[in-house]
């Protein structure tokens, strides 16, 4: 094909007869090439998901659009075009710790991260330096302004540098929930402890005042009630009980980390569904 | 449907566009309906994997059957339709330890395993108060009679209770590669330590002096050279370097059965694909 | 040695010099032999614990005794010791399901656990058979009955075949605050979710709906306030979260198996201890 | 006391009764206080081992060396003192990849890694600016020049840097059996696979190859049979066998940089103990 594309198309509809045929068909009257598929029923909610990596000049996409909008209504399907090869441009908001921002900007510079990084937002300046070492746009929003007015500035620099998600790499400030719902299930945020075990500040303290055996991270859309949003990966280590607080927080950071990499790998795949505040990875 | 029925649709082939709509145009023409569809191009071999779980009238069989006999040549496809509600029934081999034989047997009499147990053969006695506790037909086959007449014994039994497949529950005994050969990937061996890195026998001795700190079991197909058919499912355990042997036989128990277990439902659930030598799990 | 025996002393006491010192230096003018020992500072909670496996002829232990005694006082010292070759008698107690009872029953017939079973008592009929199978004293006692009545019950029943601890082996049912403190810190139970995370009922149910993408198991002492006792053990499980609830039951199953049989065995071995709360394992 | 000092005192002898008696009446003596101590009988190899933290005044020092000089004839004892806060000088190899430098310079700087950075080696220049942001000086040996005259190098740059030990951290070269002596058991290698199950080169693609569905990463003190020194760390991961090669590299190299880490935290702390090329951690 000349000016073929690829595109991740994904769909979420009432479990119905016929579903993959409706759409490998109509995928096939408008020429396109259905490279990867990944499909799941789940019978306990009556669900069916699909994504699909499909390959198609560009002028089948109207026609494409068409056949969905039509099934839409037909089967009460939900469905997104995506084009694949679009990185979206990611803000990373950070505090004082990096090993997440070296963890994310390392990986994406491997090429383990089809993203663009748009800017760096932090409330201190400690992570200024690494950001100018990877070129990257700092801008400080201290948290001892009020509120409103910090997010007035984060809109501000956001829309300015195009940003399309957020990660919150260790950020540590709540959001407000006019900021976290005009960006719903955009923000993605690593909470350091095993959600929802050990909610709101100092987990890692929470957990080894309560002698645990195994610590975690839980990566998850971010929402007004911070660490109640859908989860999107977690991990887990087993740790030694009689290690101390400062070695939990020290084996904490190496699980934080690759749990927040893997969760945002997921989602720049678009292989993250979401349902009725849950997820679903395909 | 009136006689609707289950089948699951294996299919590998060469990796060329348009396969996915190529099977799915099909399986609409013969009016299946697709209730569960995986599928995988590996990229590094070129090779096209696709499992399928398709639902249709029995009358409906010889137009698939005819569809995909026409691929076949079409597109040098491999092809495989199994009835999915069939149970194959399955001998169990073993010889004196029975963590394996009452993790198979309790997972498949809380209904998680979709087989029948055809018999149990084992060159020990140890083993028969066990199998007659579950109802099964115990067999005897010492191992010190010659192995040509072992394996003589061995398909009188199997054909006599319609045995489609074989499960080695730690039967530590070598097959002949004729009899390997005429079982060939059907048979299913629990390895007793972490291929390929400790062959042979006594592999816990191996690990525990070598220092590893981390033990594992391999489930695998058995070939002619028995530690060396392809690997259906892999394990492991952390284990602590002071331990005793003991220990560590101890703790590899808990991850043969688990290992067997899982590669077993696998293999039942027609998720396994070979390639030269090598699986793919969908 | 003639007499000889084998002890395992416990020591818990506020952090302070020459503590060690002080314990080998007693052991060793009471001609007593240290055989492993184990010992461990928490800082933060400026704690010492130690563990000592120690030989010694019979005539010594007043000896042993006297000179802890005097410890006592002087270094705010809490100490226990052990007969290391007393096998406990231990209760189990179970409902209806039976994978953690074949776990244990198995396990302690292969010489894994250092315990002798004292009777079964359930509050259904199903775990009959199987009890009788290992030659063990089943007794019903059916939860239809007034709680205290039911706990009369266990009473007589404990006393009567001189138990000295409890495991709830997915017993399901909740205790009374007089019977759990009559028992305290000796009785196990293994909680069929990852505790704090999922408590009280169908921790499964409420995993899956939560989209979490790890399960565990949590073995911890019971109290009245059943989910939050002490945790002994945990350990967990990737789950794939497009399984369905019967899936992730039958994947939690397999982890408080091998959960329940870890915990056991470290208290066993008087490897657990306590404080406030929270265990220390040594 | 005055001019207290922490030293860790390591002991490997034959298992022979009295020997935590003798080691802590003989610490008692000396006027030192046992802080913390660990200590493993091996009944397999009949071998006793023991790491204890000790604090005492510098006077001490002698009195300890005679102690257990007299210790070493009488009971065939090695041992080891060592000052608890000296902070070996470690020179780091590398190649082309910087993941691996990247989690050692990182831990280091953020205290988790008791040791300083003496220079960094490689045969590349690439790592060359990233030595510099982290002030280390860089020497560039490259591969092209005889092994010898290399090595003659290594050693003129190690002796001037006052090098202590060597992590070879992804150096991919070989060394030879003059400089792996010279350098015994103080070079510590990460091999990128699962020893000794892939040993050699590209050991992902041969996992790969095989299906194997766990991979790992090994670190070892280096030999000059390169995969076969004594293994001290070892972790692992699962992968989905339908991932690319470059998937399994990319994976791998999470699991690299952990496991080296962690092996590196173990050596500095004097946790490993040798007896005939197999490591035991205390």
């Amino acid at each position: 094909m000349n000016n073929s594309k690829k595109f991740v198309l994904q769909i979420k509809c009432p479990d119905q007869s016929g579903l993959i045929a409706a759409f490998t068909h109509g995928i096939a009257q408008t020429g396109a090439n259905i490279l990867d598929l990944t499909q799941h029923t789940s019978k306990d909610i009556n669900t069916f998901f699909l994504r699909a990596l499909i390959e198609c000049d560009s002028d089948a996409i109207p026609r494409i659009k068409e056949h969905f909008s039509k099934l839409e209504s037909e089967k009460s399907m939900e469905w997104k075009l995506r084009d694949a090869e679009h990185k979206p441009r990611l803000a990373l908001f950070g505090s004082t710790t990096d090993h997440c921002f070296y963890e994310l900007l390392l990986s994406h510079r491997d090429g383990a991260l089809p993203c663009e990084w748009a800017c760096i937002i932090s409330n201190h300046t400690v992570l200024e330096p690494l950001s100018r070492s990877f070129n990257l746009p700092f801008f400080l929003v201290p948290s001892d302004i009020p509120k409103p007015e910090q997010e007035k500035k984060f809109n501000e620099i956001l829309r300015a540098s195009k940003t399309e998600g957020i990660v919150l790499a260790r950020y540590m400030q709540i959001l407000s929930k006019e900021f976290t719902e005009a960006w719903k299930y955009k923000i993605i945020n690593i909470h350091h402890g095993f959600l929802p075990a050990f909610k709101g500040a100092k987990p890692y303290h929470q957990a080894w005042a309560k002698g645990v055996k195994i610590i975690g991270a839980t990566a998850h859309f971010a929402t007004a009630d911070l660490d109640q949003g859908p989860i999107i990966w977690q991990s887990v280590q087993q740790v030694v009980d009689t290690g101390s607080i400062e070695q939990f927080i020290q084996m904490g950071k190496e699980v934080e980390k690759r749990t927040l990499l893997y969760a945002l790998k997921l989602w720049l795949e678009h292989r993250v569904f979401l349902h009725e505040e849950r997820t679903f990875i395909l």
